[in-house]
């Protein structure tokens, strides 16, 4: 590749395919004048040649089938932004890496699955694998770990990676509303996946998870063995509740790695209101990362949208231009034995909302149940709750998950419930 | 550079350079697997070798002068650790780069001074000059802005990147004690700088405002351009009548580019609150980047250390052996009309506090000046102050800074002051 010209073919004409299309035109010179190398779109490719969109795609070739860019003798880098709706993406990736052309690509949730399965492919066929805008939009997360992960051992990494969920906590809390209210008005702004589950599940955040502990800590990819809860269950109770114990509820994506054993969980957390982690409203993004010799390092920024996700594409393009690229460790070699769970050692205070039959001796059964498993109760306050209920707000002394898993189930079949308690662990980060 | 080896000197084995040795022990496997290079460690100098420290040098070739080190056919990098206590530091950098060596350094003072002399020499070389640790330890900012430059144009950086002072400033405020009690403290536990200027003064900060310029802005190094303001002047006082209306007192480094003006400044702002920048306490450094397509993304992280330190240090020595290093651009092209000062047209508010004379009259004289440079008062109070004066706080509404000065100088002239009014601009960021 010591040419001094690039063609790229652009897939998904989108927001973000459209905003890389209009960065490189505008930084063309920039480039051509930092890297010696020329980046030109030669051809494009999308489900719809006629609809209206923000730039101009008259002077490139109109491709209408991917699959045929992937093979085109004249295109170098493929970028693929066409999203995980079936299975093309997966063959344009494929077929690319094979006929010797680099890819560029925005897409976690098939990285998640098939990262490895790339990154091995694209080492035998001697082409770049790159997706700085998979995770975190415009915050360049992916090359601070792949420079970071030669010279740190980290051992921890946390933080908000999806930015609709934290829109609704954010909203939930500041206007007052109930979750159901304000994620309606999340899906109308366009915010929410066309499959919900990705955000409101926590499966999205799981997506961008398993991609950054790979890259941390040398470990291989392993989407399956990320423990995911989402936010739909929570009340604007719960946030309130919350507050006033000092406490903020954010959906935290957290991965931890020590003696061969990798956690990766994404769930919603009480976090202290004076952590980094907790002031992060609305859309944004944050990730600190824990290591050995630097200590804890905090990175923010706008998690989605045209400009940064378009920015991290072209930063890819710019990398794979100056041959600046490092391995992307999807197939680290580190031991990573995920089917072990340290709730089974890790003890850790809870919060638990019941909403309970409004009979007497109820709390008495609940507190004895708790008792029974060794759960000691830190602070408790019963409310009234619309039609004869009562609404029992507790958090706990520390304790083992598994133990307060165990006690919950059994609190189920006192029948004293009126539905499923909410229960969120308390995160000191 | 095509070998499996690059042989290291490090000069100056203080803390930093201790750790650097020690990480490179450390991670050689790991830097040899992932680089197919060994950084090896072949020589060393500093001060004195029966110095004791937290690391062997045994193994090593003790050179007693740095410059010869700098001319050592068998040594590939240079690594200056020895800052700028006289002129050899200088001496080394030149010497090592005109006998063809890579150079790690990180000299902040000397770079702010000498980096476009430096740059340009390497370039005629050929060799990479790095200096990754010169700036907010272990946060990779100058990496950051290196990558980001060719994609993003950046209007804006801001941020805390000198921990001593915000040390201080946060100490002061979680105690309730004074800048010079304070001061002591920092001072005898080692934070402070042997010529105190360079911390309290906001010299240091100023040094590597110069040096985050010109990589944000592609503008040319100009450290002489950046309007300087320490941190000794305030007191206890100023503080707490800052939390009262909502804001902190940081030390505040900001350089804006816009129509080929670059501004640096240095100084005490009060911050409001809620902005992730008031949030950071104690020595964290934290960075604020605004660009046209990313929008704003933060990155903190420790500001010095052994640890952040030697890690920056040592990932320069791998970029360095993976030939991954970008054009450092301390001789940005893009015209920086630095005397252009946008205090004449940019308004702003303004937290003041004078110490007057109590004498009948003396507010209404004030008061009146303010008023005839057409400055009006948004809040206003007076306290009593020891042995018969008055402490007077206010906050102005947006007024130009010109106007403020000459309307400050007058009040001077006015003799009611006990000592120079203490004046804050209020930063929205």
């Amino acid at each position: 590749m010591n040419k001094s010209k690039l063609n790229v073919a652009v897939i998904g004409l989108g927001t973000v395919g459209s905003g890389v299309i209009k960065l490189l035109r505008k930084q063309k010179n920039n480039i051509k004048k930092r890297t010696g190398i020329e980046l030109k779109v030669v051809a494009v490719s999308a489900k719809n040649i006629r609809k209206q969109r923000s730039v101009d795609i008259s002077p490139f070739r109109w491709i209408a089938s991917p699959l045929t860019i992937a093979k085109d003798p004249d295109v170098d880098v493929i970028v693929e932004l066409i999203g995980d709706m079936d299975n093309t993406a997966r063959k344009i990736i494929i077929e690319a890496i094979n006929n010797g052309k680099h890819v560029v690509t925005a897409n976690k949730s098939l990285l998640a699955k098939e990262g490895s399965v790339f990154e091995e492919l694209a080492k035998e066929k001697g082409v770049f694998l790159r997706y700085e805008a998979a995770v975190a939009g415009g915050i360049p997360i992916i090359k601070v770990l792949q420079d970071s992960l030669i010279v740190n051992k980290i051992s921890k990494l946390y933080g908000v990676i999806n930015g609709t969920c934290n829109f609704i906590l954010t909203k939930m809390e500041s206007e007052e509303r109930e979750y159901q209210d304000v994620f309606s008005e999340a899906k109308q702004l366009g915010y929410v996946e066309s499959d919900p589950r990705l955000d409101i599940g926590g499966i999205d955040s799981a997506h961008k998870l398993a991609l950054l502990s790979c890259l941390a800590f040398g470990t291989s990819l392993n989407f399956k063995a990320v423990k995911t809860e989402g936010i739909d269950h929570l009340s604007i109770e719960d946030i309130q509740e919350a507050d006033l114990i000092g406490y903020k509820i954010k959906l935290l994506a957290i991965a931890e790695y020590s003696r061969n054993m990798l956690k990766q969980e994404v769930s919603p957390k009480l976090i202290r209101k004076s952590s980094p982690i907790a002031q992060v409203n609305g859309s944004t993004n944050i990730i600190a990362i824990e290591g050995e010799e630097i200590g804890t390092t905090v990175f923010s920024g706008p998690g989605a949208g045209m400009g940064p996700t378009a920015s991290s594409v072209v930063s890819d393009l710019v990398a794979i231009a100056s041959r600046k690229t490092k391995s992307t460790f999807l197939n680290g070699d580190k031991k990573n034995d995920s089917k072990s769970d340290d709730s089974v050692s890790k003890k850790s205070s809870f919060y638990l909302r019941f909403i309970l039959k409004d009979k007497p001796g109820v709390i008495a059964r609940l507190s004895g149940k708790l008792g029974s498993f060794g759960i000691s109760i830190n602070q408790m306050k019963q409310k009234p709750h619309p039609k004869q209920k009562a609404t029992l707000i507790m958090t706990t002394h520390k304790t083992l998950r598994t133990n307060l898993n165990k006690a919950l189930t059994d609190i189920m079949k006192l029948k004293i419930c009126e539905q499923r308690p909410v229960c969120i662990e308390i995160q000191e980060v």
